[in-house]
């Protein structure tokens, strides 16, 4: 009884608007972290599916669970778009060590997604180089069927992670390009995080077709500061075998859920995150909580009975991690089908205590975004500024020139312990921050769609 | 060389307020991130030495390894403050388990501090109560001879999560004595955390002279709802040993550093947490975390070269946990010497990402700490308001009426989760998390002094 009064308090609230934002916000609020659905939909997603890149059977697995999931809770329409995603698997075979002098010291290591295979053990001198640019500007003559290892490590000193991120992800995607120019046979990168750990970081390397594809792989930070010191000394020759390799693209989809507007149901806003990841630790936070986030999102205004003016639109983006077919299809489709599209937001950054929200807008959508900063205070969100809205919902920008993109900002300190490594599984995401997210973006979707 | 000009510019910067504050700040940041010392003196705190409750045989090492820190660090003058603490141990039998018909059920238990101990294996039947209301509401007749269980759960809907201790304290603290009143043979209280999980929570309870004292646990959030749910269908008898007992008083110390202040020397500003613990996990957050952001907080000022006008005084208060002996003997013996107090900060809500500061001085000092707001955007601080100091300088202000306390305020999401547990563990202190706050504290000081 108690529920029913409340739901028609809601519907009141929003048809009417009588009933205070600060009000409706705090349901929502409440909703979220004394009913959430999104742990145990975290846990279904990391611990009965796992990781899962695009192509392999995991992720079609994804794809079911979600429109089931989606379907479950009500949608007024689950859509699965097709796409054709790459397919590279990482095989079996996976390990390495170093040699100085009579002592073998075993590393930790991930083939970067999209190498090549090493075809058998490769073994090799090694040449340290603490920047791509330094063994850009460093011989052949010095790199000649050598093994590099490019030793950058992430700034410690930007207090954004991302910033630190984006500064060192040149060695990731440019490394073995830039080696393999020289003339090396192989190479090694720290893995990009700023914890000091035994779990190494894969991620995308590009290739270029022109330049003979070598051998790549990420290890450990402990593992790139042991190799180093023993560097110092002596020579060392590193010994690896990997047996990753490309198939041909596979078929896929995105996964797409609607609530349908109830006065401009042909304006669309977007909101989503990318089911596939990377095939170690279980996706967690990359990006099971951002799917997650706004699944869950969708749930409180559902569940509460929200209507909104403008059709909401969840897409659990497929292929984010090494290729983004995904974002890619759905917005030259929706261009085809000349949809309108107003706004999208994305979480990617995350299952961590919020911060806030960044748009690419201009001057007017910044002020708009400022303005809503008051609703958010007493929840510790304070981030409302400049800034850019993701991988994903980025090619809309292609077709749809008005469109404003947006970002959801988690707290981002703890984020790189666990990025593409095997420790982003679920025990690493704690419950009320991930539940604070979905709150934080269902509360935002509620202020955009009145805007 | 470059080092030594560097010094030279903050210096300069100190003396003649010429370099803007917010390069002082950024190299207060740098400092703490790039050659941070908090991280690896967490470490030997937890690891080296570990749960450090009042009046044993830990805390008297912690006491020592506080006083060489200091000295290490070369700061002006390093003291060990007498005093007495209470000396609770918990034993070395404790355990429980309940049974419903033929089925026996371990849980995971521990004494709160200050407990009696149960003197041999204790049984009885449980009644379950959801709130410390409830209990005192209920009559002798229910409760005779039973085992009271407190299930009271801490409220989800809380965004700051100390309002949800906050509300559930009552619990820990005055159960015993409430369900004695009643005539119960022990109490069981659910553990005040707001994860669930299998670890319990311990915590100081009190006794009352003229009401029986009963033996009091907590027993983890698992095993709450485990035995709730058990309540519900059948009786349950619950059956547990503890060891624990109260000895007499010990001595022990407060281990205080100083700065000395160049203009006002005899104006004090203190910054402290406190070094006991509770005598499961390691104390990491609770508030190894504390001390070590003040340590290294004056250690970065020292590093800096940055020479405060008012004296500075660090201070590690021995036996927050249970008695609050420290902080009571530090503000005595302050006043007792006739020092000068003009303001004290509090580092006790765990190593978590900073979110700023809260002061509970009047419009014009809250005023100040909303100006100095602006500094600390792009370090993402954004709590700049009015709340509490904190157990430890509490004291002050009732013998320093001008004084302004100040607490520093980090995000509260995953403290409970650790808070008086096995689980506070170094390995659960994230190091830039740690290294933000002590960066944070120091700038506050910095700009304070200024002031």
């Amino acid at each position: 009884m108690k529920f029913f009064l409340f739901l028609l308090l809601i519907s009141f609230t929003c048809s009417k608007a009588q009933t205070p934002d600060s009000t409706t916000i705090r349901f929502i609020y409440n909703e979220a972290l004394l009913k959430g659905k999104s742990h145990e939909d975290l846990r279904e997603l990391c611990k009965n599916i796992g990781a899962r890149l695009s192509g392999s059977a995991q992720a079609e697995m994804a794809v079911k669970w979600s429109e089931q999931k989606m379907l479950a809770y009500g949608f007024d329409k689950v859509t699965l778009q097709p796409i054709m995603v790459p397919h590279w698997e990482r095989g079996t075979t996976e390990a390495g060590w170093f040699q100085v002098k009579d002592k073998i010291n075993k590393v930790q290591l991930l083939a970067l997604g999209g190498s090549v295979g090493t075809n058998g053990l490769i073994s090799g001198d090694v040449i340290e180089f603490n920047s791509l640019d330094a063994l850009k500007k460093s011989s052949p003559k010095e790199i000649k069927n050598k093994i590099v290892f490019i030793n950058q490590k992430m700034d410690d000193a930007f207090i954004q992670t991302f910033k630190a991120y984006g500064s060192c992800y040149p060695i990731r995607g440019n490394g073995a390009v830039e080696a393999s120019r020289l003339g090396a046979k192989a190479v090694i990168i720290r893995s990009l995080s700023l914890s000091h750990d035994d779990h190494p970081h894969t991620g995308l390397l590009s290739y270029n077709d022109s330049i003979p594809k070598i051998p790549a792989i990420a290890i450990s930070t402990n593992d790139a500061d042991e190799l180093s010191i023993s560097l110092k000394n002596n020579p060392v020759t590193f010994s690896f075998e990997t047996d990753c390799r490309l198939y041909p693209d596979s078929p896929s989809f995105n996964v797409i859920g609607e609530l349908k507007g109830t006065e401009h149901p042909d304006e669309i806003i977007t909101i989503g995150g990318h089911l596939d990841s990377w095939d170690t630790g279980e996706g967690a936070h990359d990006d099971g909580a951002g799917v997650i986030h706004c699944l869950e999102a969708i749930r409180i205004l559902k569940s509460l009975n929200i209507k909104p003016k403008h059709t909401i639109r969840v897409v659990f983006f497929m292929n984010e991690e090494n290729g983004n077919a995904g974002g890619k299809s759905y917005a030259k489709i929706a261009s085809e089908k000349k949809e309108k599209h107003i706004a999208a937001l994305e979480s990617d950054r995350g299952g961590l205590a919020p911060r806030g929200f960044v748009s690419d807008g201009n001057d007017n959508e910044l002020k708009w975004l400022q303005s809503i900063a008051v609703h958010f205070k007493n929840y510790d969100l304070h981030v409302f500024e400049k800034g850019g809205g993701g991988v994903d919902i980025g090619p809309l920008k292609n077709y749809f020139s008005d469109i404003v993109l947006y970002s959801f900002v988690p707290d981002s300190q703890r984020y790189f312990d666990f990025h593409h490594s095997p420790s982003d599984v679920f025990e690493n995401v704690n419950k009320r921050e991930l539940e604070l997210g979905a709150a934080a973006i269902a509360s935002f979707i509620f202020l955009l769609d009145k805007k």
